[in-house]
């Protein structure tokens, strides 16, 4: 496999090394991008925020996680603005992981284009991916050993527990896959999790089981009391380990002119909660 | 939600009662095309292929499944090419489903993107989704009631017990999946399943569980024999209710200039492998 010069890895420990735990997601949802910022055609627009968000906010960040879903729904528009970000991040950012959101899954022979698509094409340094199709299809995306593999775990939404809860051999199926992804499925050392933060209990218990392994938090609430919670539950044994996502409550929380700023602040004020707790 | 005036069930029942069950995977990997069909660019090369694999079996087939790794592996070429294959589909083999083969499956807000990507930009009659995020974040793709939703119960990887087979509250993870799709998810009567060829003993008894809901069977083996264990094992009570895919097996059959007239050799070959089996 083509080796790569960045390590998603790598680039994670830089990171935590200067404290820097949080992950802004590029769901760059075109409606929601205020009217300011509008420029002539779609994939203008998109490019045109996102490195506007990219630009105030790099120097506080460990990741970027764009959302391919918010690209895809464009076409081909949506895709070449997608790479465009990714090339800027790179470029301008280059000691920020891009984790690519797209929670692909499915047989090896398919999985080896979507890990192209992914880390050849986009040069994301990292992507989420469904377990359901187990170890052996994930195959193609952990040959690439510079490349962080995420799989989902327990997700953020409301009704993740109606599959992931499920009781499988004395343990839930988050549990199951948890130590999957951090045992059997590790044989590269690139193999990491996401947990939802609306589920800090069970955060708590994956990181139990997967030791310091990374795991990618998603779905960030504003509270900072639950947060610490949060931070608290997921810290590794050398009170690291972490990428805090929150997307839409920094990248869209003004809706004026002033969103670059607005934007940076909210970010500096997750950093600091996240500071706080350590 | 918007309405369209394709209905991917009524599109299947018409070819049904035509004797029609083949669904050709488009899986058009570039370096797979035969040379003599290559054009001036990627995008070029890839519509082209398809649409001449299209024009040499569109009247004995019930539906076309485009799976996007293939083409999202090319970025905005793949993805400009990807629909404007579907916009040939639809305008020139207008009674055929187009079914996507995208295996999304992301928490509620993100999905309603995907099925934008899907159902809107793409005009595809159908997706295919991964279970695991739970019936609550599909939502945004049962919400369009005439796209029909496939989920993924027993793939045809190798691999695929390892997660699929767990057992939980005394049945198998795919079995439970199945029951869910035919179910509780199932209010707007559009949900369908997803099973591989490779798993006939699980295919019948998800027919045992789904009733007269439509399957998608992927990864249809070549010889006769299994192909008609698998048709007796997949029917419904109308002795219809399947779309039976064959990708790599039809359209990369020759690498030679005759390609198309051996893709419809094969498409044809498992056609009456099928109606054999009736």
């Amino acid at each position: 496999m083509m080796q790569s010069p960045r390590d998603f890895r790598e680039l994670l420990e830089v990171k935590w090394d200067e404290g820097k735990f949080v992950c802004v997601g590029l769901d760059s949802q075109l409606e929601k991008i205020p009217k300011s910022a509008w420029k002539e055609d779609t994939r203008t627009t998109l490019v045109a925020f996102n490195r506007t968000i990219i630009d105030a906010t790099k120097d506080i960040v460990s990741a970027y996680k764009p959302n391919p879903a918010f690209y895809e729904s464009h076409g081909d528009e949506g895709w070449a603005a997608l790479r465009e970000t990714v090339m800027y991040i790179v470029e301008n950012a280059p000691g920020v992981a891009v984790i690519l959101d797209a929670k692909r899954g499915d047989i090896g022979n398919t999985n080896v284009q979507y890990a192209r698509a992914a880390f050849d094409h986009l040069q994301a340094d990292a992507i989420t991916v469904h377990p359901y199709l187990g170890r052996e299809s994930l195959e193609p995306f952990y040959a690439w050993p510079n490349k962080g593999v995420i799989v989902l775990c327990h997700t953020s939404n409301p009704g993740a527990a109606e599959i992931q809860g499920l009781e499988t051999g004395g343990e839930q199926l988050y549990k199951r896959v948890a130590r999957l992804a951090a045992g059997e499925w590790n044989g590269n050392g690139n193999s990491c999790v996401m947990v939802g933060a609306t589920y800090p209990k069970e955060l708590g218990e994956v990181r139990a089981i997967v030791g310091d392994m990374p795991i990618l938090i998603a779905g960030i609430g504003a509270q900072e009391g639950s947060l610490q919670q949060t931070i608290l539950q997921g810290l590794d044994s050398k009170k690291r380990g972490l990428i805090v996502n929150a997307a839409r409550s920094i990248i869209f929380a003004s809706q004026d002119a002033d969103f670059p700023d607005v934007a940076r602040i909210k970010t500096q004020e997750l950093h600091d909660a996240i500071t706080k707790a350590l």
